[in-house]
């Protein structure tokens, strides 16, 4: 079939760069894996998917309906109410077998542009994006066969089409913006302006293809996706973790739970359910979770007699069994933790790790006989979640104290520690370690004799001493900054603590011309390396694979974010070297192979390093120090944290956010990737050491006297 | 204020073995902690607290109540309901201070059958449980002060107040049955005949106060709280984990984690909700799980367009996403797990770990290209289970497949691990691996191009292959079959390797004439010894607490099943010796000091091997054969498992349930300790050379050809 199409291409001076057969594709992956599976040299190192899709507009049923081929790159979304409003064509359904092949002599497997001939070219329209046109990329297409492909430039696609005589319509089809569907607001607004700017126009065949600082939302979602950490769900705002995700979480439980568990907390777990009575016991505290309460309401057919809700956090399922539980001093301090999902129905736009309906946690609450004993392990334990951040996900933080605005409902005080996106300026809160201080202990009546109680008080009301208690807890959204922090154009990025393949070794070299016994001899030095590094306890992966060529492994682990890749070819071995490329910064490296389990390792800890000081410079070059009003918002828009010298009193926060989301409002288009929302107090950092004696300083925006250096700024 | 009352009891000729002044106790627990802070010798080594509640009847206004004292033992339960009825009074309420301090001159805490005097004995009625007056223990009774306790014989107490000429109906408290609420059933059936031959009259205070074969339930309940495992929940059907179980439950997950993993398996999470049109995509699978689902109707205050399902297991969550990510058999297999809790809204009775609405379990959902790939891991987990239950929790099971009728719905086969409760009888489900065959992956279209195709079946839908797919399962049932099979009279037995604390060590025979140098010495030796333990990997807790005595902790720690208790004092430590206790049997090894780090773990292990060998030994004798008809009700009814030559139909297993069940209808009492339920097979044990041929055996309930020895049981 394909001789007739290169027939045609010669008679208009285009050669193929590649042409080649291969099982057959049923699928655009199907077809991926075809592709990749044949010799090296077989295709070219670099090309891109075509996607043809053809529909049936609707149709007077006395006419022959006119089928409209849709020729786009695979990865570009396309929208048929978007397309049919485009070309004035009702009702876009896909084409029938029976239209395919009595229009084109096509399936919808084998259909491509080359379907359209001199013949039949009148029997279709054609609809063209124009980005494929005007790509350098190599395309891979379809000679009309689902076992044959044609690598072209998209150029050529379009001379082809002309020349057979298609009525063809050409147009960017990222720009059509998704029509509504009646009556109902689109899903998500459409950014024209900066989408086609986003676009990584040389991106990897399963690439991402957005820029990270072009179309951030985007690029955020690919990279999860293509990246293998997570999957979207058919309930909304919930999410899978695979496994790439999820090793991560457990790599942070593993530390947390280790180093809690040397003080002495225990875990536990308390029940997923919560009678309304209990939830709705700590007035203050309800307050902000009762929105977003999930309700049971019903079992099988039953109605429950009293609906049940999902616990939103713990605090009033637990406490009342303290209550209970703590009778005497002695039963103090009680360190108990759980490892668990909550839910908060939010209504607002949900994002993966970030904003979810479910998400994992553990949530710690303990109780103490003094608020000495409290505040000490208040800090301990945001310390714990300083070095999650730091030392395994290698992301800054700004540990400090939340302003009483922003504190946890019903409680004494909240620390934090704040990590900030550079891509959108915006802050993210990391992890937060409350101290309750007795507000819950009264509400709840967990109390104890007083061991100092004199003889005169004690077994009275007097001589009771309600417990200090203290809640803290660390949700999967570490995941969500980490990637958005140290993703690139690539994809992932993954921090070599947390990464559940650190290193992935890569047989290179091995074309057709290699001696089948030095790619014997190569794959086997690979394996056993990766042998000798697991030993070691790094974890390790050879790809071995013998239908993927090396371009197309390094893209597959690009993508998943492997920290270090080894490669080995025939000249390596025969040195006894090879070549480390670090994911990072795709620096190179020669290695020797007799040293590897000294400087693999010393590579990854310097990964590790690197990675965190490149993000903390970011952030350090990001928290500017504002002592006058008009500097506020100019500073905010310029995508950073903002510390000033600040009252501490909840209107003039209120203020502050009032005033900075005005503003922005005014002088720059409002979109979810520039929020106009107003900056509000982020943490009062515990370094105040770093910023200028606070002495005399006043509150720029309301000019009383300045407590403390307080940072503000946007955030998720 | 007791000079007195001892005056009195002299005058009786009534001796109390003590007199003690101690801090004010506010209630019973802080009574324990007072009398357990005096020190060693000042109270009898063994006694029980006497309870004294004082209630107000319904009386017309203008006449002058009176009031009722009930006086029995602390751990005795009562029900005001009851007593009312049995004393013809109405609407018994706690008697308010004002009532107390007119009529006995006492406040609620410091009330005792001593407040009750020759001059105040017609203001008020008594209450007398007559196992108090029966009993031998010394009871800890507050002389009329919270700050006062005598120590006599429930005896005395009721001289004491006939003595005083008080009014007392004497009466058994624990066989007054619970009055039921108006138009109510009761809760939970009382069961009269065995409950009074249940009690351990010696029971220790904090003890469990009933044995284990005689109130089963209620000691399994006991066992549980008291020994802090578990604390009941205002959710019906849902009970919290505290740490002593949840412990329990991280050593499995820490050994079933690390196994899988060696076979590629790998931990993800999926969303706790399910969409309807998910949930009941596989229809024979969800018939069994509709009724007892969960559904989110409500958040917050809005109705949600469609309830979402709370996950009654995740089949039919994951496999449509199994569809998307195998497109080709190169991403087999795929195996993943995830620990998490599903719900199950079930209406019978619950029962703590055995069924309840929320549990803790572990899923493995996994696709494979070849049925052979995928028998081979249903085997390899089912051992795991195994050896969760042999190597953990000691405990034995019988490995097999389930009966077509028992077998999980939709899926292929099921194989089970099957355990017994020997003080019931009744066999209980361990855990189950299942195939699913490729129903489920027809029902998702899990397909994949088959790799061995021929040229002409590639890319048809006869060259497509759907995946083989497994499931299995193990939940926190584990613990309650552990807690049932290994607990006594005295509470938790814990299998050593699955105990937080494995080693405790009680410094003793430091009585008051012991000079203070030796005491140090002695506490130094156990701290110093349990750190030489925790060195070597043995999880030690040395019990230092300087306000109770030996006996007190021992309790303590029987209680909480603790493996190895061993005990220090001065002429111990003089001969670098000590005595070990096990838990298990009681018996008492003296140990040297200097080769601790060898016989303690080799005891730990003897403990371990012989807790499974008794348990096996006891389901070895509970497992019999039988080959005619008329044994089978008769043997079931002697607690055995009964192994019979099967036919393996469906409807035969009906029969058998319907004719076990009417046959034990009516020669023994109905309740829910001797179940009147019919056998069902529970498994067809793999082992079938432990039986004789099968050859030519008939089936004892329908005379057709036996297929399989077959394991049939009660079971929960």
């Amino acid at each position: 079939m394909s001789d007739t199409i290169l027939a045609a291409l010669t008679a208009l001076s285009i050669a193929p760069a590649a042409c080649v057969t291969h099982a057959k594709s049923i699928s655009q992956t199907a077809w991926i894996d075809s592709l990749g599976a044949l010799p090296s040299g077989a295709v070219p190192e670099r090309y891109r998917l075509l996607k043809t899709m053809v529909f049936k507009p609707k149709t007077a049923k006395t006419d022959t309906p006119i089928p409209l081929l849709v020729i786009t790159d695979d990865a570009t979304q396309t929208s048929t109410g978007a397309i049919g409003a485009h070309m004035k064509l009702k009702e876009l359904r896909l084409a029938a077998p029976e239209l395919l092949q009595s229009t084109l002599g096509a399936t919808k497997d084998d259909v491509s542009p080359f379907s359209v001939t001199k013949s039949n070219a009148s029997n279709v329209r054609v609809l063209l994006d124009a980005a494929v046109v005007s790509s350098h990329v190599l395309y891979a297409v379809h000679a009309n066969s689902a076992s044959e492909t044609l690598f072209v430039p998209g150029a050529a696609i379009a001379r082809y089409l002309e020349d057979a005589g298609a009525q063809i319509e050409t147009v960017d089809l990222s720009t059509l913006a998704a029509a509504p569907a009646a009556g109902k607001p689109p899903a998500k607004q459409a950014v024209p302006k900066s989408k086609s700017d986003a676009k990584i126009p040389e991106a990897e065949l399963i690439g991402i293809t957005v820029r990270k600082d072009g179309d951030f939302p985007e690029w955020y979602q690919q990279v999860l996706r293509k990246g293998d950490m997570l999957d979207y769900y058919d309930v909304s705002g919930c999410y899978i973790l695979k496994p790439l995700s999820f090793y991560v979480w457990e790599c942070i439980q593993h530390f947390f739970d280790t180093e809690i568990k040397k003080i002495g907390v225990q875990n536990c777990y308390f029940p997923l359910f919560v009678s309304s009575d209990v939830l709705e016991k700590e007035k203050d505290h309800i307050e902000g979770f009762a929105p977003e309460v999930a309700w049971v309401t019903r079992a099988g057919k039953s109605e429950l007699e009293k609906p049940v809700a999902i616990r939103p956090t713990s605090e009033t399922v637990m406490y009342p069994y303290y209550a209970r539980w703590i009778q005497s001093h002695r039963d103090l301090p009680l360190k108990l933790n759980q490892w668990n999902s909550v839910v908060r129905w939010e209504f607002k736009h949900p994002q993966p790790f970030l904003r979810t309906r479910e998400f994992l946690w553990q949530e710690g609450h303990t109780a103490h006989l003094t608020r000495a004993a409290a505040d000490e392990e208040v800090l301990y334990i945001l310390e714990l979640y300083r070095r999650v951040y730091e030392e395994l996900l290698a992301l800054p933080v700004v540990p400090g104290v939340k302003s009483e605005k922003e504190k946890f409902a019903g409680g004494l005080y909240t620390t934090t520690v704040e990590g900030y996106v550079p891509t959108t300026g915006r802050g993210i809160q990391g992890g937060t370690s409350h101290s309750l201080g007795q507000n819950f202990s009264r509400m709840f009546d967990i109390a104890v004799q007083d061991p100092k109680a004199t003889d005169e008080t004690r077994g009275t009301p007097q001589g009771r001493l309600f417990v200090w208690q203290n809640s803290w807890g660390l949700s999967t959204r570490t995941i969500g900054v980490m990637v958005m922090v140290h993703g690139d154009d690539k994809g992932l990025v993954l921090p070599p603590r947390v990464a559940s393949t650190q290193v992935v070794l890569v047989p290179c070299g091995l074309g057709v011309k290699i001696a089948q016994d030095v790619k014997d001899g190569v794959n086997e030095a690979c394996a056993d390396i990766a042998k000798q590094l697991s030993d070691v306890g790094l974890r390790t992966h050879a790809d071995l694979r013998d239908n993927y060529n090396p371009g197309f492994k390094f893209n597959h682990w690009e993508l998943r974010g492997v920290p270090l890749r080894l490669e080995i070819g025939p000249k390596d071995l025969a040195n006894k070297t090879m070549v480390a490329v670090r994911r990072d910064t795709g620096e190179k490296t020669d290695l020797e192979m007799d040293s590897l389990e000294r400087t693999v390792p010393a590579l990854l800890d310097a990964i590790h390093k690197d990675m965190y000081q490149r993000a903390d410079a970011e952030f350090r070059a990001h928290r500017k120090v504002v002592t006058n009003w008009d500097e506020f918002t100019k500073t905010l828009n310029a995508k950073n944290h903002v510390i000033i010298p600040w009252c501490e009193e909840e209107a003039c926060e209120d203020q502050i956010k009032d005033r900075s989301a005005r503003t922005v409002a005014e002088d720059e288009a409002q979109d979810e990737r520039a929020p106009s929302m107003g900056a509000k107090s982020l943490c009062i950092p515990f370094a105040q050491h770093e910023y200028p004696s606070i002495e005399g300083k006043q509150c720029p925006q309301c000019g009383k006297h300045a407590k403390r250096w307080t940072m503000f700024g946007r955030s998720y």
